[in-house]
């Protein structure tokens, strides 16, 4: 038996999300059946981070533990066979100790969320961004972004689904800047509660219309309650970009 | 009366083309229906570019007559409306001159191909990549291309149906980089030959290969036969970028 830590890319437009779900195909199972073609098994894959449906992603990364002797090159390309014609692949399949964990032994994830705030709707971009039609104040969204850096109680920011035990979470870095027609927030924490990065995005993007100000954004903060943030903004803008061990 | 001309992005992937024809719906056929239900008014869309079934553009340009008259912004957001939800938009909207002709007037086009040469297959690029598999050595595609910079007969580099009088182009600028996991192809030329692009496409992943050398690509060109070029790229990798004027 061996351990694989395997790196997943993903376009979750048509998934229910990363894990097994009753409601739809999720990527976790369609890992699990290409594994189960490919050598017969069932084991179950451990996902660092559970995205919901419709969240992308670049890096995300899982554990899995096999009998089947093969080489890294042919776990890869096994599952990719087997994956297809499904957007999911496997971009690295790589041997790991016992006591990995894809979840657990994470030290770091970074998220990317998206915007287009151009007149025309998104056309090569279409289900990666979120639109919002007008320009967005770039200065003013990165001014309030720092308000949230650090370790805070962050109950205004998870949604009311959300089964952490605790609020308390810690942002090492979240920046946000223009890339030509896009504004790209980037987010790394340790670990992140329900939709806490969806919210930031939607709560920065108040601010950057001018509606809001950074002192909303401390008071949305300070105040522990969800409807005192911003919307949760829409799934396609977000992507889990790499996990970090 | 007005001439408006318009700048427009689209995905390729489903469409027969820039063109008008009878076997499938083209960006053009789309545009003259956007129109039509704007205005009522059935003009005749010209386009610079003439795109093949499946190739993108981020930054097409057309021109057209309006009786209608309108600001830019509610042209440019009345076509947007009507065209969804095709994956066609307009990005712009200009008023000019009588004698402006997208086609006639463009100084050069500029095209990028775009050659995905990981293992895993395309996801999060679907459809917007060439995927090879094997890794490309840029240096030598690099050395290969700059031998076709400048003004050449480029029959070898032309299909067997292109039309134009002439085999004779020049190609003012033609790189090749590395961008992550992607080989990059940037071309600008005044006017290209049919598929001309995608067959330098096609001819430099053979040296990247390590299949031809830089000898052979010179042969290729010098014999102005189209069988000792490349084959043809597939048409998804390419992206007409922008047209100068």
């Amino acid at each position: 038996m061996r351990r694989w830590r395997l790196t997943i890319q993903y376009d979750g437009t048509s998934f229910c999300g990363w894990q097994r779900q009753a409601s739809g195909p999720s990527v976790q199972q369609g890992l699990e059946e290409a594994i189960t073609c490919f050598c017969g098994e069932q084991p179950a894959v451990t996902g660092a981070g559970r995205t919901d449906a419709g969240v992308h992603a670049a890096g995300q990364v899982a554990h899995v533990d096999l009998v089947r002797e093969a080489t890294a090159a042919t776990v890869r390309d096994a599952l990719n066979y087997h994956l297809r014609p499904a957007p999911v692949a496997v971009l690295e399949a790589l041997p790991v100790a016992d006591d990995f964990h894809a979840r657990f032994s994470a030290r770091a994830r970074r998220y990317r969320y998206r915007i287009l705030d151009r007149p025309a709707p998104p056309i090569l971009e279409r289900g990666f961004v979120w639109w919002t039609r007008r320009p967005l104040d770039v200065t003013r969204m990165a001014d309030a972004a720092a308000l949230l850096i650090g370790r805070h109680d962050f109950t205004s920011f998870r949604s009311a689904m959300c089964g952490a035990a605790s609020p308390l979470k810690t942002i090492d870095a979240l920046s946000v800047r223009r890339d030509g027609e896009e504004v790209v927030i980037d987010v790394r924490a340790r670990s992140f509660l329900h939709n806490q990065v969806r919210i930031i995005a939607g709560t920065l993007e108040r601010v950057g219309q001018g509606r809001w100000s950074t002192a909303d954004v401390a008071a949305a903060l300070a105040a522990r309650r969800r409807e005192r943030a911003g919307p949760t903004a829409p799934p396609g803008g977000l992507c889990l970009i790499a996990v970090e061990y």
